[in-house]
């Protein structure tokens, strides 16, 4: 099947489309936000917000007088001026714009995975009779290697879900793995390849009735779908501020510890900044009251600085229309792959509802790993998902319709040159 | 006792110490570094460049071309254009100009604590039926908050050596300490107080002569003492790079392992980033044959911009000119401490031969406490630990003689004011 490039405006053509995306564009709320982001030259379309957020052009200014003023400026001075607190005021911050958070809960950490290791260790700690991880095979490959390795390392033993791929993991596939033997389940809240957003709030409650506690994924929620950690009763939270929180290539993860939990659990990695006073260095570690106790050696203080920028646009337009934007792009995209690319025979990876549908639409075709790398010459940027997957992942304040439109469009006319 | 400032030029008056100082200054082969460090507005003289180096000039440029030219510019596509391998190359080079490793060993990862909570972990189950740890009473807090930890959660048993604070770790102590039940011993290259250069090649003979593994902390040695881990035969090493590799707040830290242990040791923390394949995301964790085997997961890329750009300076310079530079602040800090510091009673807690002092003077009075927010208000700027030292790390590239020349004068004033 062929889809040919049709010149007029009659419903359906590329004219049609280029006139839909012009009117989106000039009717979004959200709008103005897109001169807030850096230019990158040559881009056509960033289909790939879900892997590396752009970054803003307060970002680049910040970046700047970060260095200028406060390293240079500052120094040492610095550390007693808002850096030494930094992984704890941004955490807070976070907590408040994208997570559902109440402060003292949050903290800037590590990588996601070094964040992750010291929740799934607080966790076990705090089940030390339960010798069950409940986790999918469908999570992103770090958790997946993480629960693995700490299981064999704690003589513990891994449960896995294997969800329908549609379905990703169900509430009722929660109920069955997790008993009275469970410690922790650990799940992403929207699944990296399908973007589908798991229920949360309902599987959280159905561990605590088996008397487990969660730990879930957020990467590819925050900054783009509402969360709700302290209203869905969450025991742990982890997430990377890369993405849809344009913090830059790896910046820094947050972890979330429910407040009710802080006490009484431990983490692994027992650093000085971790401690009650880091800075009467006595001989023992005496962990901190709070959520100080999360942070284990000197923060990456420098590399918070883009996550600011951005969580102050966040908070400027409202998780919510950042939302409702999100979901208007993917349902735009929807309509585009159903009129552009379903006809070649491309499959589509995600969701149609929009309830369960993440910021991002994975679709499938044999020659996707093929026409990748034409479409990056383009300036057409998705990103590829082995073995045959293009995700489509725009961001909503950086992104417009019209980039949406031209990304599909560039998309189907390189499936079509290549043969589909 | 006290100093009375003098506004003569005999030997031995303020005036004098400042015609010294310029001579210093003017013939110093270094000199035109200093040029390359962002302004301090204020700054009169920084004496904590062992605690935060400042920022080169060309990492303020740097941080934004990345931020304008690499991450808006190539977006996702800057992974498969060296970010990936950011850790690695970055890593050799670090390596290459100033640990004396060769490529393959080095790699950058997260906090030092994080890197060496990693390192420990390795060197533990390389020798698995040995159940202790040797560390010093007077390592870092991190290094000993760590150990106890992991010795805690693995069953191991820490033996601690409590050196003499003047003699530091001797090479006896370890003889006596590392026996044939020992796994690994953990030091510091150079004691984060007393500033005095331990015998790392000996210690290391040492310690392998018992079976035992060795692991360093250089913090306080990189980019201002050579370190020569290839040819000492160290098995582990890691380190900072935010003081005298001027990476800025929190900048990632290095570890190293010997090339002839990779593929035998694990590390715990098992990320996406650490296998052979990270892009198959394959079911199991599969560490690659490699240094990438200690990686977990992404790497901080934006917040390694800084320390580049300062390796670059060193190289140019050479690491044997910048140790012969800071051999001679420190030597010219002695000569200001006798004269001005001694009489007033303060007391040097740091070797005064060469061979054995690395980059950082620390002098002990009852009153550094208080004078210290009065010298950072002049902008002159040691650090403080606690209960009664003042460390004075000059930064080889960035300070100058007539620096510390105002530095230790503004003490014994503020000394002087504050009744000493």
């Amino acid at each position: 099947m062929t889809a040919v490039p049709s010149a007029d405006d009659s419903p359906g053509s590329d004219a049609a489309y280029a006139d839909r995306a012009r009117a989106l564009d000039e009717a979004d709320p959200l709008g103005r936000f897109r001169d807030a982001f850096e230019p990158s030259p040559g881009l056509v379309s960033y289909l790939d917000g879900n892997s590396l957020g752009r970054p803003t052009r307060a970002a680049v200014d910040a970046l700047r007088s970060f260095a200028a003023d406060q390293w240079a400026g500052r120094l040492i001075r610095g550390w007693d001026e808002g850096w030494f607190e930094k992984p704890l005021t941004l955490g807070d911050r976070l907590g408040a714009v994208t997570l559902g958070a109440a402060p003292g809960q949050t903290f800037i950490g590590e990588s996601t995975t070094v964040v992750l290791y010291k929740l799934i260790h607080a966790a076990l700690g705090a089940r030390p009779d339960r010798r069950v991880i409940v986790a999918d095979t469908h999570n992103f490959p770090t958790d997946r290697y993480l629960v693995d390795g700490i299981a064999r390392a704690t003589g513990r033993e891994v449960r896995w879900i294997v969800p329908e791929q549609e379905a990703g993991v169900t509430p009722a596939q929660v109920a069955e793995a997790a008993g009275e033997d469970t410690a922790l389940v650990l799940l992403s809240h929207i699944d990296y390849r399908t973007g589908r957003i798991a229920d949360a709030g309902a599987i959280t409650g159905i561990a605590h009735r088996a008397g487990a506690l969660v730990l879930w994924d957020l990467c590819h929620s925050v900054g783009a779908v509402p969360v709700e950690l302290d209203e869905w009763g969450v025991d742990f939270a982890a997430g990377c501020t890369y993405k849809y929180l344009n913090g830059g290539p790896g910046s820094p993860a947050f972890g979330y510890v429910a407040a009710r939990h802080i006490a009484a659990v431990t983490q692994p990695i027992q650093g000085w900044m971790g401690v009650a006073d880091a800075f009467e260095m006595g001989p023992a570690y005496r962990p901190h009251a709070g959520i100080r106790r999360f942070v284990s050696g000197t923060p990456s203080v420098l590399a918070m600085v883009p996550l600011e920028a951005m969580l102050c646009l966040i908070e400027e337009a409202g998780l919510a229309a950042v939302r409702a934007k999100s979901v208007a792009l993917t349902s735009f995209a929807l309509e585009l792959y159903d009129a552009w690319l379903a006809p070649l025979g491309v499959r589509l990876g995600s969701p149609r509802e929009a309830a369960v549908r993440g910021g991002h639409l994975t679709v499938h075709h044999e020659l996707c790993r093929q026409v990748l790398p034409v479409l990056w010459e383009q300036g057409i940027i998705p990103d590829f998902r082995t073995p045959d997957g293009l995700r489509l992942g725009p961001s909503p304040l950086s992104s417009s319709y019209d980039e949406v439109r031209a990304g599909v469009q560039g998309i189907r006319n390189a499936l079509v040159a290549a043969g589909a």
